[in-house]
């Protein structure tokens, strides 16, 4: 607690992006340290979450998440230490979480103050807390509900993911590859493609840069595909479609591509093309979100800890230092220069 | 069994059609009436059933089911009367269901021959045997698996049928309606709309060709769309997507206007729009063919019977009569101009 900041610095939202966001969309700003009341905890932030997600947020376009109001702060998971408690349950020095989604507390930002409901308790048990944003946090959890309740895995099935060595989807691929499927990443580069197999195990990965990436991903599925986590959408998902097997299932987690316009073109054709192989094919698509599956958590990290503390489980993390770089960082991972797990150490 | 023909008059595919099919895809001949050996079945058809789905069949392009080969008979499940039988279980006289999807047997023709497994009796008790075409026939098992299986319809819920009138989106209506959902028909002009109120039991009904359809759909459900039992695709499709509810659920059965390119142009931007709301709105999308459904049929045949029977459930027949009209039958079920399910008296 030494070196306790007398404001609280912040990004906010200047202004809603016109298609891909600008650094001037974003405004840092010295607030005040937010006040307690009642049973209130303030947090001081130490890491920050930096998500795709947030992309959503800043438009004003009805979504599945309220938006972020012009001069509030920018949302994302927080990690940190509690500096008051109104709560009986949180004494100042916990390490806890708070924020992200629409929740309150959390952002881009040194301090954030929520109720003790809002504000979740992390016993590290040896863990790095950044595993706490990653394979334990919403990603990891993302992954294993997208993959076992909608992909329904089944050992020598193939899955192919999209963004596969992201967050969300170098999660997928292990936890795929670890409930024994073939498991192909898509992925942005050959440094990454090289980390989809040396480090998180995937069978096969293919750069989509490639001028020949639907052949080379036809290649690397020679029993097509059984189970397209999709992150991704556009040209991505078109590559993927062909090699779908019958009764294949898409668990829509997200369609970056479509967010910045950045490969989401797709031929006038396509939407008839789609549903006709729906049909044929009997595909099952489903889009999901995290927060309607909360009450999955415990079973989730049951499943999904122990891995983890067994070393089953890899993950990368993409540190920026300081909260200055957060638009930055935020602009990249948009476009996929990011490498791992996007955090700020604030 | 007077009358009995010395040959087989009966429609062969004479030419794959490009785009919509025209009369000349088609060939009269008069064949041989077939052999029989072993212990195959010979029927002699009375009524033959036309339907959309040989729409795909005539084409050489891979589908669920094989293409029919040029100067092969055109497929339809057939009812008749057994002529001649090799195997004990079936005598001249008994009254049988043969062939339909790519099951041997059947076709537009007056005789068809079948191993015994693939020849159904036909045990009427009282019931008209067009019912054995229409609601207690595919069109009945296809709504019947499509809504229940993955609309999974819940009391209150609002249902929306696209070809509301047609042979299973007829019976699609009516079990949602006796599940205690509201029901909503699109279907082809103010007869077939006036019916699908009427007679049907719909709650409502909306004619896809009058100019202020989409605000017509939107007035028709209040309450948004949790199922919408997709049997046209298109601009119909296009009209339901903005009302679809969160975690609404899409039977995917048919796509007629797909077929033909009736009605099936999108604007360029609609699978991109489309995906989006599969995320937003949690949707689930799943194709389905009854044929991976024949386990369930004796728990359809134990729902359906007594309801048609008791007189709960309503059907209309479109009956040609005589082989020679089948072609144009055909054609115009293609293009929306039958009025019920339509048959022909052989």
């Amino acid at each position: 607690m030494t070196d306790m900041p007398t404001s609280n610095l912040r990004w906010l939202l200047a202004s809603r992006p016109d298609g891909r966001p600008v650094p001037a969309d974003f405004r840092l700003d010295q607030g005040e340290i937010p006040a307690i009341s009642g049973t209130d905890v303030l947090v001081r932030h130490r890491i920050v979450s930096i998500d795709p997600y947030v992309r959503g947020r800043m438009s004003a376009a009805e979504s599945y998440s309220r938006p972020i109001e012009i001069g509030s702060p920018i949302a994302g998971v927080a990690l940190g230490d509690v500096v008051q408690s109104g709560a009986p349950e949180f004494a100042p020095g916990d390490t806890v979480m708070i924020g992200g989604g629409d929740l309150p507390g959390g952002g881009w930002q040194q301090f954030s103050v929520a109720e003790p409901g809002m504000v979740r308790r992390i016993d590290t048990q040896g863990l790095p807390e950044t595993a706490f944003f990653g394979p334990l946090g919403m990603p990891g959890f993302t992954a294993w509900c997208g993959l076992t309740k909608i992909g329904r895995p089944k050992p020598g099935e193939t899955v192919v993911v999209s963004a596969g060595t992201g967050a969300v989807g170098s999660m997928v691929g292990q936890f795929a590859r670890l409930a024994g499927c073939r498991t192909v990443a898509i992925a942005s580069g050959p440094e990454k493609c090289a980390f989809a197999t040396e480090t998180l195990g995937y069978d096969a990965a293919i750069n989509r840069r490639a001028p020949d990436f639907p052949d080379r991903l036809a290649a690397a599925c020679p029993d097509g595909v059984d189970i397209y986590f999709e992150n991704v959408g556009g040209q991505v998902a078109e590559a993927v479609r062909p090699l779908l097997n019958d009764f294949a299932r898409i668990p829509v987690c997200g369609l970056i591509s479509q967010y910045n316009a950045w490969g989401a073109e797709t031929p006038d054709e396509s939407h008839a093309a789609f549903m006709r192989d729906v049909l044929v094919k009997r595909l099952t698509l489903t889009g999901f979100i995290i927060s309607d599956f909360f009450a999955d958590r415990p079973a989730f990290l049951d499943h999904a800890r122990p891995l983890v503390a067994e070393g089953k489980i890899r993950w990368k993390d993409d540190i920026v230092e300081g909260l200055e770089g957060a638009p930055e960082a935020f602009l990249g991972l948009l476009e996929g220069r990011n490498f791992g797990k996007v955090l700020i150490r604030v």
